[in-house]
């Protein structure tokens, strides 16, 4: 039984007890210092929405259509790493909790379970998540195995070309070859529970079938030196879109220049993100950049949000800034970490009930109803001086 | 005897300790992240105020006319439900204390004590308060209710087509039915005086007259699934205005666009609201809505304003903004929790000491003699940063 | 010999510790929710100042004329009633400090030394306070007393109509007549040595040249209930205008409008002040009310500042908005209580050697070389957030 | 060996922990209320980065010209004063260290090591930093044993015609001559290894080849007191100008209009400082003033920035913001104190792999590749509330 979540913020808090701080701590931890993670979520509180009244709400329908597949509620799963971490079902109790809930589940291709393991397990849409890496034969046979395992999308993320400094993880020894420190590893079997999520070993299996521990180590700095690509341009896209029929999205753009560049080479989606402030500390809040290319995008492809989202009346902000629909990730492996499927089953359930109950006392029925009228002035900081100081 | 309280702060203070921590949460708390809540309060603390001196102030008129009823003091009580949680007496007490303060009373109809009851206590102007619910037969019963037990005005309420989330009432088991932790429990038995406020049990007395706790608890589902209503339209406002020939105010208007369709369907009044905060969370403040509002109506209906007042200052600050008064949810109850009837006299008689002060202070006379010449430049946010942490 | 103290905040730390809590707290208290008083500090904090460079700036004169009074420089000590309470020696050790710094001392007329006693002490130019109490005679005596005894100009204190509600006194029991709590008296006991500041007995001297405590008590209630009074107006200036040759100083004007009425009335000077945050609460900060002020009276009369003055750079920076000079109020009290005169000139000498030093460092080598151009753009609020919390 | 440090926060709380908290204090302090010192970190805080992505950034090249000079990164030694108080080798160690990174080591006038000792131990380019003192045959004897040992050019320190208030120092009693308090004793030998650095005693050397403490002291009095010259004016420039054929570069320009004398006295370039907020308190943010004096300049001068660079991307935003290099004061002498020349190695490493990182995520190059493009809008204050509070 999962324990009695009622928001992100306490699927968070339960996520916080129950992981290993080192793993808390990787999950929540953004780059240096954390300045891009706190904007994205103050972006959203800065934020007022504008309430209609008397607006007979009595039905409403939070379902979108996303390149033409309709999601239940326009909130998808974020392709994360290493989600085994997380919790034991790892992306196999994500796809299967997406297609409870009718949306989108993104595999990252540094996943721990395999492609067809995940298509297998799960009932709804998914889409397969990959890097630009140096030897494009790694990144056509995943290409390849996604499209043969029914997966509709490919989500390409561009803001990688190296990996941004996290320094919990440098703090904690979180790194490539792993160098727990003594409080760590005391920690670590503090955590008993979580010890076994270790069987089997979590590896890059996608790109490992079977591997060990030290196997995975040399995996990970495999991917780290050689594949990682800061050569990767346009031209990788032009390459991936005579190799994928279904859509392309691109993840990880924050200017309209960038974008720009993206319809020009023919994407399908654009996912506005700062990687969760994982990356660049110093780039804008993702909803503050969505504003700006939704502007210079005008609906030429579809726009999608990344970052930030804790709150269905995020979800709604978003979508009236010009998103189809927005990407969850460290909520996500909050509901796995506090009760694998079902948790993140609860964690959809809280974002949709909020974002239904928004619609009402907004008096909104479905997603097309809304607009930016429906975005107010915005607040001062000083609301937000004493909103839960931990809040990820 | 009520303790020595100088101000709302106090009796916030006072309230704290004499009731249970679920009641007092229950009141405090505001919707998801209180962001709302504490918009309100920063809304009035930014505020600047621009005196004039060495006018003659020696004789002041804090009284003002509404709907043609001459107030003491515009500072009027609002409707909450439930009051007697917060001290013995309830509704009955608060409209005492209204009367001997010449002020006007809102009951509640989610009330304790009947529209009978309360009319018979109170020497005063009294409004009574409903919701368009589902079922027209109940509202429309309690409105021929209030009308023959003499009430002067009909308050609709508009803004809760359906609960805000109130997490700190989720946290505590405050729900229907409940569900209390064994810390709310151990806390209540800690506070035996209010235990005595549960004799006789506290009902919905105006729907059931007499019931028992499960009744309340079975009645308390049956409005928030049966009754609530996020059907209700402004016909709901057309079919009152034949029923009910005194003066009806809308409340819970928060948009110029709002305003202008509560103006076109014959309403006299709108409270502009965000319900302290406990429904939209995303909601503006109520007093930047004021002025937004203000500018549209332009004078065709009074204005009152809830949300925030804690200092007679604020009701200076509304009433130069265009509100005719204000309402008072959380104080008048500290005031209830504080020293029953004679508490939330203090109350009132804090407010109107602040005011008269604030007027002399100012250098006016009486509120005909204010407008937005007397609102001076906006603070900056670091003003508040030591402010009272806990206030509400 | 007085303690090591190297700013007002250093003074102030003493004075915190020597003084027993209902005293301190006296002191450094503001109205309400001390919005006010913060933002007098604030205001200055968020000012830079542009420096030039390579200025030849071995000789500086700070020292300005004052209504043709030439000042060592333009820090004068602010009129506080019942100074005493912080040391021993009240107001003599505060004019004979002025005196020693050659600036002008102001007289309270609710000192505990009498006119002639402190005009006998002083070396130094003095200025003496009154209120515009309903009993001109009694006004009258004392401006034709302060003229007898050689006061060179006359402060008129026009924001005090009634006093602001100081609620940290409130709490103290620090009343007319005096409720002190049990904490207070504890406190009180535990300060041996403030406990002889009350031989003799802290009297309103000017009013009645000896008393008990009770008879003190009994003068507080007299003037706050029967002297004080929100008839006065403008008339009143006119008629000390027909009664004083000398200059008039109106005290507490914070708005360009009222700044003209003083003007048209034929004062001398103005004090721009919020009355360092005792009054009005929602009153503009001091310095940003001068800018103001500044622009609207163009000189036709000297300015004054006073509210916020911690540094140097502060009577700086309100020199290049416009003021002649700045008052001090708390900082001399924080002076008295660390060591009587000598406590006082050292405040006088720290923020002397702060702006000789902000000259150097600004290349400026007196008042009449400051104007606007020294001033830049204003901080935001974050460089403020960890300023020394408890700064008055 | 170098404990390990991640980041330049890691390096200073390494030093906090080695040094007596006296040092400590000295180092990290600014002046009064170090409102200028927060200012120069939030400034960079405050501004975004712009990324583009998918450009091929597998070849970088983080070299710039500096004077005709290509230096590896646009990270340079700032001059400070008595640097051996943080570490045994001192400038010694700074200037191998510099060389070692293939960038400028700036060696203070105030050093405890000789021109000839540093230009001995250095493999790099060298600069050397005078002030204006009163006597010019002291500065000339400096200026001409600088050209002597091969220094390259001159940093002119224009903004110390005294020295700031340094609250920390006063109140730890680190003044000219010492008045260590009892703690500050009791702590220091709580640091044996760092009363080794005081053996050979500390001095001033290149004034005083061979001094005792007691000579030092006399000696720090001596340019404090007959050295110090707030008569200096733009003829001293005009002076050297003569005396030096090299490039002269004026530090602690502030605004456009100094900027402009600099120019028409032929300075070859400028660093905008506010000395690291240690002369005037009220001083706008270093990187504030870059953007106005940039523009001001246009070019014809080369500019460099000095003051809150605690992180590589903090370089590539003053260089879009029209610097050529930036120097660093305080992150030094944290490697000083960390672990001596690797300690130093250490810190350039730092920031030289944050650089390169943070241009791969940005999508460039080089230096040359920013503009003002790159910089993206401000953010507001609230996402700094959480950031490291000991941040210096």
């Amino acid at each position: 039984m999962i324990p009695a979540m009622s928001s992100i913020n306490d699927a968070r808090e339960v996520a916080r007890r129950r992981l290993p701080h080192v793993i808390y701590e990787f999950i929540i931890g953004g780059a240096e210092d954390e300045q891009a993670l706190r904007a994205n979520l103050h972006a959203f509180q800065r934020l007022t929405l504008r309430p209609r009244v008397l607006v007979d709400v009595s039905v409403r329908d939070l379902s979108v259509s996303v390149f033409g597949t309709r999601i239940a509620l326009p909130v998808m799963i974020a392709p994360t790493g290493l989600a085994r971490l997380a919790g034991r079902e790892g992306d196999i109790a994500g796809a299967r909790a997406a297609g409870r809930n009718k949306t989108i589940f993104t595999l990252s291709c540094m996943s721990s379970h395999t492609i067809e393991e995940v298509a297998h397990a799960s009932s709804g849409p998914l889409w397969f998540q990959v890097y630009l890496w140096r030897h494009r034969e790694v990144v056509e046979s995943l290409v390849v195995r996604a499209k043969a395992a029914g997966f509709q999308a490919l989500v390409v993320t561009v803001d990688v070309p190296i990996n941004g400094k996290r320094e919990r993880d440098l703090r904690n020894g979180f790194v490539v070859p792993p160098r727990p420190t003594l409080h760590t590893a005391v920690d670590i079997l503090r955590h008993p529970r979580w010890v076994l999520t270790l069987r089997p070993p979590i590896t890059f299996k996608n790109l490992a079938p079977a591997a060990s521990p030290q196997q995975t180590i040399a995996h990970a700095k495999y991917f780290n030196e050689v594949l990682s690509n800061p050569a990767a341009t346009w031209r990788e896209i032009d390459w991936l879109r005579d190799l994928w029929q279904g859509p392309i999205i691109v993840k990880g753009i924050l200017t309209p220049e960038a974008a720009e560049e993206a319809v020009a080479h023919g994407v399908d989606g654009i996912i506005v993100s700062n990687h969760g402030g994982r990356q660049l500390d110093a780039a804008p809040a993702s909803l503050d950049a969505l504003r700006d290319v939704a502007e210079a995008v005008h609906g030429r492809v579809e726009l999608f949000l990344d970052g930030g989202v804790r709150r269905g009346s995020d979800v709604i902000k978003a979508a009236a800034l010009g998103a189809k629909a927005c990407l969850i990730g460290r909520p996500w492996l909050y509901g796995l970490a506090s009760g694998g499927e079902d948790g993140v089953v609860r964690i959809l359930e809280i974002l949709r009930e909020e974002i239904d109950r928004t619609f009402i006392l907004l008096g909104r029925r479905s997603f097309t109803d809304l607009d930016r009228s429906v975005v107010g002035s915005s607040r001062n900081g000083e609301e937000l001086a004493h909103a839960t100081p931990h809040q990820r």
